[in-house]
């Protein structure tokens, strides 16, 4: 045995530090277990973060216009000169929202995502739904941006419309299986990539800006199929925000640098900060860029083709290399918006279930250290939805962002209400809530406004978003929120109730046993039976042998038999007219239970056969194995195994 | 509880006769469960008996000519001139075959299938062939004739030819339950749809002669497409051969018979043996006056429509009333053929299982009295078969037939063997041998001459269908068999070493227990483990709790605890730095195992949680479960769980 003894009143064993478990296929697919100690803790610097963190936000302008379009052709293509004035409402929107995180991030040093902020100021309802809503959105950034990748995909080259669904569940899978492998959060693997699409994006825009300046910006050739196009609809005011709440998908991941303050340098709050903003420009900045051009050259939304297509290969005037390097960009930074969520919907569940609201087993980190339960959950999920929505983004769009602006609005509102008591506290003062300690500061006024004004700007967007996509699909998530924070709740009483009723405050002692009593199934009278006998002897007098008869001749044997061999133990032979065999056993078993006596313990001791190899499991009833699993979870019924060995 | 007491040295608890089990989905599905009193035992006469086991045979007639012509087509429309001739040599082929068996009908009342006639005559590996090789056809029956039975239907609808697998799987489907319900194989429900068939089929042929012979009969209108002939070859010997083997698969079923003497009204073999001769005579002259009209009318075999459909619509000149109602009664003798093999598979495999050549469980009469899983085993083999080969009975012919000759062979040469063994005899002289007593009988040399002809008669059937079929698939039968039989041998090995190990001949008595050591894991200090704890301590008071420390904290508490509630017990914490729950577990008792002292017993004592409903358990990682399911099959090792109870 790899142990190495220790004494300290318990005796400790532990590993000596040669050991290595097993390997396992599982070794194969994600590489070799990894100890508890080994847990990397590293802090990176505002370069790398905005690498890291910005993927997901940074993404979204991928789709965010092309499904602003998609609403606005309902009107015609005259409604989409629409498009721009809509990406600048958005913009504000992000502006809004960044300045009341700038506030939460400061707030937070120790990591600040909605769940917390909610849970800490609000209380458990409020944290409960910010939990579900955040989950529910973590899943749909997995299946939106692994859609809309493939949608880039499919635009480069056609023939691989058909296989669209196929392509996405792997992508999934290739992505669930890295982080099962575990990745490092920083480094530079996340930095190339996001940088290149920055790079090639802003060059892309720019370049796209020049010609529309000097007029040789010209239209898309050859535009996807219109069939989106009705023109059966003025522009009316529910359109324009119907438009705009599909844009907000825009805002999607910039709550992300809240959830990960820890990983900076210090001063952590700081570097967060400065990242959030930067990250907020480029984000904006893009967007805005996308939209004007796309309305300049006239780009159709489409499921064939994606509009970022369309604007890249009317930029470049072709669809060679250049065309293939911005579409594998923005590719690869979508299949790395639904990595991000790969990190933070385990590190959620984790919390959520730390906190008693999920079964207990998400906490559990696999052998790569990873929350490897929370991770395969996620990828099933997001599989299914894509799979449902036959991964199209226009139609998984609509339960997108409802979830995100809840949980900005719940996480704003907490802020609010913590300046709210900050601002009730002498000067000098210090309470301890939860989390986090309170102090007076100066300017608690203003902070308040600005959370509370964010806040108030991302409900009227949630109430917005829920009714303009209602029955395209919002409807669904509405549904499910709060089933997801009723199951919350639930799994919570259960834990409560359970560590309650198992506790040891007030406990006397257990009750002592008085008194066995044996009951032995058998099946035959042979060794095997007669060692399972020697062992009931051990436990107690009171024994009783069953048989169950289903051939009367066979029974006659058994009987004669146990007359010699059986020691004086009472026999019972119980009658089966209908050839059942668990169920006579089940009954006898349940009448005596009933009737047992205060400490008093019924003992089945089942003789059970070992098989040399599982194939000769075939070979036999097994009525050992069912008899047990029947009986496993039947309460004052202790069952024990007698193996028998044959050689 | 539902039982009477009574006291035989044994108690004895018998149901109360108004017991009934609990019913549940299978007694929606088949029906409520049958006593074992209940079996019922009725006898037959000639004409019901002709109906009950000529199914099998006579369906064949649906199949049969056009498989020759399948084969003929090769050679071109010109090679159809061969049909009739080789029906002829195919009908005295079962002349042969029935003067054969109708020795073994009179020399085994009590039933002689080829299995039986076999081990009781030659030996077990013969036996074990004749065996797998029936095992095999029954399979095949049933794949072949639902197989013909769709191609009927899709003959008359061709627009469910893209359905015919579904429709196939459907109807092996229907035919299990009706089996699993139980048939009685008396009555009337057999007698109508063969009568009736017998009747539309000679109607048919007698009309379709008289316009032969009046020269009215013309020729098929429409044929389907002609693929299939592709005259690049010449009329060869060999090509003569192989469409004589696809023919007799005429042939298959006339064993059936021998199989079920018991059935009859006694004089039972004089009774069987004139039901087998009327049989003989039926098949034969339907056979032939199909195969006649059939070249006739220049009938063309197709996978669209069958040869029968092509021949009924022309004989009735239209696809009316009587065209469907020969059709239907076609298809229902199809399905009446298979329904005869879910008869006899799972009757072998119960005599073959009583004989430890099978598993034990197929011997196990199900609650409406039938052997269910070989009834269940059957559709499952036969359903894989007809989705392998698409329904196609021309596919299927192939592998079929080849186990019915082997049979026949082994049958009929094990009668000659047991002709020889009479003649040899003094008169008056008895011995018994297995199953049946042998006396001198007169004219023992003619017998003995007309079943060695016939087992040599279709021991050249058996190679000349093994060489022209050997590439269309009988290969596939070549391989399976032998791994049949080898797998029959394996099974009979193990039960008969088994019983040798278990056996208490020369036994002394079972070794006594001296001493316990308990093996108590803990996952944390609780009422739960505290009455595992109590429970423990009746057995022995060498315990050792055991915790696997994933969390160091946590480990520490328990330490804590357990210092207070522990009783004194020893705590021994076993570090798993990979944070491994049941591997560390299992190491350190196989250590404490494989030390263990001759009569010392190692009981693991496991806290086994109780839920209050199964969606419960989701919430807990059920360590005891998994923990013991990985301890079953340890030897030695005796597994106690205790469940503890959370109202």
């Amino acid at each position: 045995m790899s142990f190495e003894e220790e004494n300290q009143g318990s005796v400790i064993l532990r590993r000596t530090p040669e050991y290595q478990p097993p390997a396992s296929w599982r070794t194969w697919l994600i590489g070799r277990p990894l100890q508890t100690a080994d847990a990397p803790h590293q802090t990176i610097g505002k370069a790398i973060g905005l690498a890291v963190f910005a993927s997901d936000a940074l993404s979204s302008t991928a789709y965010a216009t092309q499904e602003i379009l998609m609403i606005l052709a309902a009107a015609g293509t005259v409604a989409f000169g629409y498009v721009f004035p809509i990406s600048i409402a958005i913009v504000i929107l992000l502006a809004i929202v960044t300045l009341s995180y700038e506030q939460t991030i400061h707030a937070y040093p120790g990591g600040g995502g909605a769940y917390i902020v909610a849970r800490d100021n609000i209380g458990d309802l409020p944290a409960q739904i910010a939990g579900a809503s955040l989950l529910t959105d973590y899943v749909l950034t997995v299946s939106v941006s692994i859609s809309s990748g493939v949608a880039q995909i499919v635009s480069a080259y056609p023939a691989l419309f058909d296989y669209r669904v196929s392509i996405a569940v792997s992508l999934v899978i290739l992505i669930m299986l890295i982080n099962l492998r575990g990745v490092k959060e920083s480094g530079i693997t996340f930095s190339i990539p996001t940088y290149f699409f920055v790079i090639v994006m802003y060059l892309t825009v720019a370049i796209g800006l020049f010609r529309a300046l000097t007029g040789t910006l010209g239209t898309v050739t050859n535009p996807p199929d219109m069939s989106v196009i009705h023109s059966l609809q003025g522009v009316t005011a529910f359109l324009i925000m119907h438009a705009f709440s599909s844009g907000t998908t825009a805002l999607t991941g910039v709550e992300a640098i809240s959830n990960g303050i820890t990983a900076f340098k210090e001063p952590r709050s700081r570097n967060a900060g400065l990242t959030l903003i930067w990250m907020s420009i480029i984000l904006g900045s893009l967007f805005l860029g996308i939209s004007y051009l796309t309305r300049e050259i006239g780009a159709i939304p489409s499921e064939y083709e994606t509009v970022i297509s369309q604007l890249v290969r009317t930029v470049f005037r072709s669809q060679g290399a250049l065309y293939l390097t911005v579409i594998t960009a923005t590719t690869v930074i979508l299949a790395m918006a639904a990595n991000t969520a790969f990190a933070d919907f385990p590190r959620l569940s984790a919390l959520l279930a730390a906190d008693g609201f999920l079964p207990r087993q998400l906490t559990y980190r696999g052998s790569r250290l990873v929350f490897s339960r929370g991770i395969i959950l996620l990828a099933l999920i997001a599989i299914a939805l894509i799979a449902l929505f036959n991964a199209s983004v226009t139609r998984l769009i609509p339960l997108y962002a409802i979830g995100v602006f809840s949980s900005f609005t719940l996480s704003q509102f907490g802020m609010a209400h913590r300046w709210w008591k900050i601002g009730h506290l002498t000067p000098g003062q210090e309470i301890k809530e939860r989390g986090s300690t309170l102090r007076y500061e100066q300017g608690w006024r203003l902070k308040m406004l600005i959370n509370g004004f964010g806040s108030i700007c991302t409900l009227v967007v949630t109430f917005v978003f829920a009714i303009t996509k209602f029955r395209d699909g919002a409807y669904i998530v509405l549904i499910i929120t709060p089933i997801v924070v009723f199951m919350f709740s639930s799994i919570h009483r259960h834990y409560v109730n359970l560590a309650k009723r198992l506790s040891l405050e007030n406990y006397g002692s257990p009750p002592r046993v008085a008194r066995h009593r044996v009951i032995l199934p058998i099946s035959g009278v042979h060794r095997g039976s007669l060692s399972a006998l020697q062992y009931a002897r051990t436990l107690s007098d009171d024994i009783t042998a069953l048989h169950v008869v289903i051939d009367p001749d066979e029974a006659l044997k058994i009987q004669q038999k146990w007359e010699r061999w059986g020691d004086g133990v009472r026999l019972v032979l119980l009658d089966s007219p209908y050839r059942l065999l668990a169920e006579p056993l089940l009954e006898y078993i349940e009448e005596i239970a009933s009737r047992r006596q205060p400490n008093e313990i019924i003992t089945i001791v089942v003789p059970q056969f070992v098989p040399q190899s599982w194939v000769h499991n075939l070979l036999h009833t097994n009525t050992a194995l069912w008899l047990r699993l029947a009986l496993l979870f039947r309460r004052g019924v202790v069952v024990t195994d007698v193996p028998y060995e044959v050689e």
